[in-house]
């Protein structure tokens, strides 16, 4: 199909579609512990329940959520994944004009084109490492209607502080701008309450938090995301702007038991700093210039813009952030994985620069301070 | 969520989101033979790739569904249910004026609606048995961008002949409008080949067929269902109005597999007109007006209007038809499902009958023919 164009990383599957299963996938940002045990039961569990069409209102799973969040039940909407979420909210308000970050997840861009939406970029500053600063307050007017925030923003996992969303958010009230705070990597730092708006919600109806079940208990390919907001008739809108069905039996199934699983919550919580650290120090010592990641992914710059491609040859995935708005060639962003694995990406990237330099004197340079 | 309206049938969960497993569900139009074991095996397999993005082509899914439509493989798109290609539909081609039969499927209207589209309705008639006549032809103009024919029509189970469908399909090209055929109940049909419009999928780019996984493989909780046109520019739209992933990986795997299921394909041949026969007699006996489905449901007119909830209190689900636009008070929609679950509904019908005319004179009058 000629119009099908696939920008995002986790491409695993080969030209026949079969999965590749010696690849190694640092392209998508998937908790390393893999699925848990738990939810792989419930999902196998649910599926003999799949000859009944699933809970359009996803009750059992709303209940959960709500607990789980200390939010009212009607505060949440259940989508196929976070993505289908944007779509639907694209659609109930048709934003005449929005305001994105650049770099940043490219699905608010493909879901306001959908519906004929002006899309305007704030440009982040890799002088700044790609903060984002009280800047961009001054960069909202009456013109926008919407306002998109990924935090912590991917590709970079970098948070902005709580207190600086808080003035963002009263701002967008005061000039009547919607604002969508993705929040689907929150789960991962490690102090969530120095970042996520959630407090704000009771008071703010122009605002709404996007979350994700993907990245934290790694099934993004059972798709299971989910929306919050005070507005309830938005979120109604939302609800009538897609079809009923779309969370699935074993979604909702997963959903439900994932929010039990908190002894692999603890073992994600150890585990993703740790390795993030010894990725980012790794990297550093190999002449990379890396950015301070706050999640579980980690951006890094190189010298060499075809690390991507190199690295693919020896059956290793890191995602190219070439196609990003505000990014140039030479940007990447890779997943903490385990130990062994990143043990293995950081071997083959020594193995890739002794080769290139070996051939060639020129080398990462170690100019630059880590941000 | 004030806005959330329900209007199908199929729920079987309480207000907690609990599976009602007790009820005997006639109102969702599902297969009564139950999800296929070798379906059931496929899913559960694929559950631990979940820790995958699903592959957002759909490749292997694709190939198997191009095989077995004997279509080229572009001319495909995969979706999370029919539903999703319904909205994607409405969202890539965005209609300003369509027009719809009435009664038919709830969704198309409010696919149309979500993206602005006024939507016009073409009344069927109950005198000629809710037929699709070429009257309906007349009915086209150039000022109409879309029609959408059910085919056969969901909830009266009639299906219209290739040869009006191939004169609309003409009528619509003269005219400029696209056609969706929505052939989802199309595999149910004793000679599907003598209503499928898929042989001038070729020659019509003003085509698209419609057509789900979901009722004949009984697993309308996985969600998946497809498009078939040779127009491969607008699929390709279609994919881009929407995220990537919808299409999750077991329902990939449960499509792959599905195709294989010959033999279940013969059991469901046998099984359901032979049932739907049984309840059609029975119903008429009983004094209900029962219309002439030639899909895997019946459509039938009663005096009492509260039948549904009569049956309720037995627990046993069937679909009221009186929010259809087109329809009144009356009008009833069931599953043909197995000889024992309709000899129980039968029976549930007769002892309801049977309490009414003790406790009053009225009764199901006999008078009408049966269509």
């Amino acid at each position: 199909m000629t119009e099908k164009k696939l920008v995002h990383g986790g491409n695993v599957y080969d030209a026949a579609g079969r999965l590749s299963t010696e690849a190694l996938d640092f392209s998508a940002n998937i908790n390393p512990l893999g699925i848990p045990q738990g939810v792989l039961r419930a999902m196998e569990e649910s599926l003999s329940q799949a000859c009944h069409y699933p809970d359009p209102l996803c009750r059992a799973l709303v209940g959960a959520i709500a607990r789980w969040e200390n939010v009212p039940e009607g505060w949440i909407l259940c989508g196929n994944g976070a993505a289908d979420l944007l779509f639907r909210l694209a659609l109930a308000q048709k934003p005449k004009r929005a305001l994105l970050l650049a770099p940043t997840f490219a699905e608010y861009a493909q879901a306001l084109t959908a519906v004929g939406c002006q899309v305007e970029r704030f440009f982040l500053s890799p002088e700044t490492g790609f903060a984002l600063t009280e800047e961009f307050l001054e960069a909202l007017d009456e013109s926008l209607d919407l306002v998109c925030v990924c935090n912590p923003n991917n590709p970079t996992g970098l948070a902005a502080p709580k207190e600086l969303m808080e003035r963002i958010l009263l701002r967008c009230q005061q000039l009547g701008i919607f604002l969508l705070a993705d929040e689907c990597f929150t789960d991962f730092l490690d102090a969530p309450e120095e970042v996520t708006l959630k407090d704000s919600l009771g008071n703010f109806s122009n605002l709404m938090i996007l979350k994700a079940f993907t990245k934290l208990y790694a099934i993004p390919g059972i798709r299971l995301g989910y929306s919050i907001s005070s507005n309830e008739k938005l979120l109604g809108e939302m609800f009538s702007c897609g079809q009923p069905w779309s969370v699935s039996v074993p979604a909702q199934a997963a959903g439900i038991q994932a929010l039990k699983e908190e002894e692999y919550r603890c073992q994600t919580k150890e585990l993703i700093p740790k390795e993030r650290a010894f990725l980012s120090e790794q990297l550093t010592d190999l002449g990379f210039r890396v950015y301070l990641s706050q999640a579980n992914y980690l951006f890094f710059h190189s010298s060499d813009t075809l690390l991507d491609e190199k690295l693919k040859e020896r059956k290793i995935l890191i995602r190219s952030c070439q196609n990003y708005p505000g990014l140039e060639a030479g940007y990447f962003r890779i997943a903490v994985k385990s130990h062994e694995e990143n043990q293995r990406l950081i071997e083959a990237l020594a193995s890739l620069i002794k080769e290139r330099s070996d051939s060639s004197p020129q080398k990462e340079t170690k100019t630059w301070r880590q941000f």
